[in-house]
C-alpha cells in the first residue's frame, strides 16, 4: 500500500516547501532524492493533477507548491498518488457451502476500509509545514 | 504492509471462532480459504508461537483457538503475522550537501511510526468475537 512512490513524493514536496516560492527543476529534485528525474517527473505529473504543484515551462522553468505549506496534509500527498488498498480482500470465488469462507469478502472490506480511514485520519493530521521545521536551516 | 497473509490468518482465526471448540484440520481450513495447506501450516505455525491457536497432535487431531473470541484482537493477529512496514524510510545514503535530504529518513521514519500506530488502534478494537457475528448461522 503505502510505499516508495509516497515517500518519494513527501520528499519532493518537502524540498518544494523548504525551498519556498524557489522553482525546482526534477533534475534537482531528483539529486536530492538519489533517483533518476523519469521517477521524478511521473510523480510530479500525479502531484500537478492534484493541484498541489505548479510547473512553469521553459528555460529557466521547474516546479513549485501551489498552496502553502500549512493547508498540504500528507492526507492529500497520499490521495494524490492514490496507492493500492492496504488489504485487498480475497479476489477468489468462496467455498461455497463455508459460511466463514462466504462471509470472508464483507469481513475483509470492513477491516480495509477501518484500516485505510484511520491512516488517512492520521495522515490528514500531519501538514507539509509540520515537516519542514525538523529541517535544520543553512547558515547564511 | 497488511497483506494477504495477514487476511488469510484472520479467516483460519474466525473458522476457528465459528467453530468454537471444534478442533479444525489444516485441510479444513485450506478449503475454507481455498489454498493450499503448506500457507495454512506455516501460518498456524506463527499463530501457534503467539498463543493464538493450541495444536493437538494425533489422528483425531487439530487446530483450536487457545483463547476466547472476545479476548483476540486483530493488532494480535497482526503482530502475530509481523508484516513489514507500511512505509519504509529510504536506506540509500542521502545526498550530503542537502538538508532536505538528509532530514528525509527521520521524517519518514515518524510517518511510518504515526501511520503504524494509527492502523494498530484501529485493529486492536476489532475482536475475533466481533467478526464472527456477521457470518451467518447454518440453519439446523
Amino acid at each position: 500500500m503505502v510505499n516508495q512512490q509516497f515517500a518519494t513524493a513527501v520528499h519532493i514536496l518537502t524540498a518544494l516547501a523548504f525551498n519556498k516560492k524557489k522553482l525546482l527543476n526534477s533534475e534537482t529534485l531528483a539529486a536530492s532524492v538519489s533517483t533518476n528525474p523519469v521517477v521524478i517527473r511521473r510523480l510530479l505529473s500525479l502531484l500537478t493533477k492534484s493541484q498541489l504543484v505548479t510547473t512553469l515551462r521553459g528555460k529557466s522553468g521547474g516546479v513549485r507548491l501551489s498552496r502553502e505549506p500549512q493547508t498540504i496534509t500528507l492526507k492529500d500527498v497520499y490521495l494524490a498518488i492514490n496507492p493500492a488498498e492496504s488489504i485487498s480482500p480475497r479476489t477468489k470465488n468462496p467455498t461455497k457451502e463455508c459460511p466463514v469462507s462466504c462471509s470472508m469478502h464483507s469481513i475483509m472490506t470492513t477491516i480495509s476500509d477501518g484500516t485505510q480511514k484511520s491512516i488517512l485520519k492520521y495522515l490528514e493530521s500531519q501538514k507539509l509545514s509540520d515537516l519542514i521545521k525538523k529541517i535544520p536551516k543553512p547558515s547564511a
